[in-house]
């Protein structure tokens, strides 16, 4: 029975609305609606146990999953929610031990949930203009121990010349707004009848992102959006949810083909 | 670039409809409705190239993934979408190195998902009640190198009394008629605060199973439905699919937690 | 061109969140966030105009039509939103002209809008066994010149021995907790062959109505949802709505029989 | 109780995929999959009651709706589907009495749909080019008594410069492929805050009449889809169906306004 300590990380979770993803420090409170914890009362307890607010409310004591370090990400940048990088991963055949290039780091919520899958033999290569996003990125991923497995660049891919591109990439994701910018680089670095798939949050992205792929000698093109609907399960009387995630981004998926 | 070997798995791709994945064996001959294709002509071509077959139809010669082994198991027991296993993975914070313990193995479908993701340091224990299952999924799994990360086990969990039970799991995932039966059995194999997730496919299970996961102190229960609505982008003419997957599953998550 | 006059209702239409429907009183004033509007401003103008506030901002003067009136009402009880009243009427088929009786009157929501569809030569019979549903319904449709096509009965249909019930209605609604409870009356008020829907927030009601209306000699049941998303369309940005509607309801329809 | 009697329409009701919607003929018979009906031995029946087929299987009598005359539309033209007509009428608010124009007749089964709303003093216009469409809706509609409700015309609206354009509609719809290219001419003929819908099977016509309608001064733009899932109840395996109605058509709303 693994009991929690000191500089661990620990989901406090209350209900779906009401959780919070913090490191544990010794002497340190967390004040929320529901009352005071204070850290040093969960230092020893086993993980999944529950204490009592001071204002009488159960919390647990979680410990989190690459799932509640990809929630707790919402910095200025848009995130890839869950839904969809499940998707991602089940469409593309992504498996552990392969190499992947993500360009446009973003928060590094995929990078993560990327880097979580492929190690420790595979590895994730991101890429991004902004060097306030990688920062940003390198951080959230600090919190857990994927470091190892990912390479952050500041690179503007579009003008790169190298010719020392990383090469024969299992999958490519891009999450950029110009995505068909970046195709013929993104084909150079991925091996033959290897995947690419494309965050494309409007309509017009999946069109024109499409039709590139055809002419840059992708198949297999699937765009897609995936949609979860939770249900409340009550005794007699269980419904879908009134409140659900509405559209987050459209997906645009292919393998790379030689035409001739 | 890597060339097509004989003894090595294909898929052959026209489109989302017809695609067959098949292992090539010189010699052989393929029949479809587009043509034939002789397994010769095949060997030493790159992984990505078409051929034209008989009936001058181009056919991609493709990589295959887990994605598609997946979707090519079909036998007599209802298959897990890959919408699904997305799902299920994103949502329980599966990484590669997991201990995984999935009761009720079916096609083999998830299990293979499951051992692909886990691999090379977790591992999935898999159980059945039916022989003839574990048969089916064993040679289903023969196909890929996944083996060596998989142990199936004919046992009847629901009477299963030895002392000896796999300890410390990760996540359990449970795809049965009757998910509560095993739900005391499920608790003492998954560490604290790890994951379950339930594969329910009628709403009257996920309302019985939500009520036992709440008596055998779970928490942060969700209950959803993964919907994939595809898009056919083409110039100036883009919409949603006239077709799609409709009802395949619900899911019932939670996390271990402990009431007292 | 008709003109707004004073005592006529009025949509104030800012945006799809903002938009106040009222009647014109000329000394009255509207207070919004967006700015302060003086009735007697508006009195004069032609629908569709629009007018500064205050604040400099447009509102538009539009005649509002039964859907404002239904959106507009939203008092203690649940609505029946307009994208469930549409299917109610299209897959039963109604039509001006048929007599319709609907089972729980709620807000009169549903009641307004069965009214204007079969007047002036249709009727609709309401039944409650709340008083105080009835009075805001009927307060409700006074602000319409539907009064004339409905009749509000205060009656416990389950109790109901009277032998002059309504008969031969084309169509029945039902929107009660316990819908069961009144199918077997309903049935004697339903034309043969006749439609019944029935409202069913959770999915616990669906089944046992279902089940009971197989007993009841119905046939052509269907059981469904119905769900709306919105799309915004922007010059080169289109894309689903980030929020929508969730759950509202199920609806259960089916057509009256004879087994024998 | 009604009897059926010859020359009257009958749907033949087996189940939701196996149904007929035909004129009763002494002397005809039906051919089914599930046996021979003889419609002499229907005549004198009630409606609601059921006969045996030669093959020994229920067929139901019904009375056909307005939705079984859509439903048997299918002529060469893309129909659409109650749950789109449904939609159109309640987010529209059109109610009995109203003046309707419809620019694209189609399979008349939108005419029809209006038409049964409508009556008996409101009135449906309904204008195409193409005769050949005219005819096929004129019989469609002939199988129902809405003939004296709706006007036919043959007209090409984008030349039309007739002085005597019908006049203050408050309902316009458009089923064409190129909508933007009526709004001018649209706009003349509806009535001030007037509501005009446009059919719109792909995303990329609903952004170009969304852009052109604030560009012809309308307001309260709504863009969305309406998708229906049917639910398969019974007893303890209640499920959503696993087949569903996919994509339809996208509807575009809006509000005739004034900007000046």
């Amino acid at each position: 029975m693994e009991k929690i300590k000191s500089n661990s990380y620990i989901l406090f979770y209350f209900n779906k609305k009401m959780k919070w993803l913090t490191k544990i420090l010794d002497g340190n409170e967390l004040h929320t609606h529901v009352g005071v914890i204070n850290h040093h009362d969960v230092i020893g307890k086993i993980y999944g146990s529950r204490i009592t607010t001071n204002k009488n409310k159960y919390v647990y004591l979680l410990k989190p999953t690459i799932y509640d370090f990809i929630m707790k990400i919402q910095h200025g940048t848009q995130i890839v929610y869950p839904k969809d990088l499940g998707y991602i991963l089940s469409r593309t055949g992504l498996e552990s031990g392969h190499k992947v290039i993500e360009i446009g780091t973003g928060s590094g919520a995929l990078t993560m949930f990327l880097a979580s899958v492929v190690k420790p033999n595979g590895h994730v290569y991101t890429f991004d203009i902004n060097q306030q996003f990688i920062d940003i990125a390198k951080k959230n991923v600090s919190r857990t121990d994927l470091d190892k497995y990912i390479t952050f660049k500041k690179i503007n891919l579009k003008n790169y010349t190298k010719s020392q591109l990383i090469k024969n990439a299992d999958l490519i994701t891009i999450d950029l707004g110009d995505p068909w910018t970046v195709i013929t680089q993104a084909r150079k670095m991925l091996k033959d009848s290897g995947s690419i798939v494309s965050i494309c949050p409007t309509i017009n992205q999946v069109e024109k992102f499409s039709l590139s792929l055809i002419e840059n000698e992708f198949t297999d093109i699937e765009c897609a959006e995936n949609i979860i609907r939770t249900i409340d399960a009550r005794e007699g009387k269980t419904r879908h949810s009134f409140y659900g995630i509405g559209h987050t981004t459209y997906l645009v998926y292919a393998r790379k083909a030689h035409f001739t």
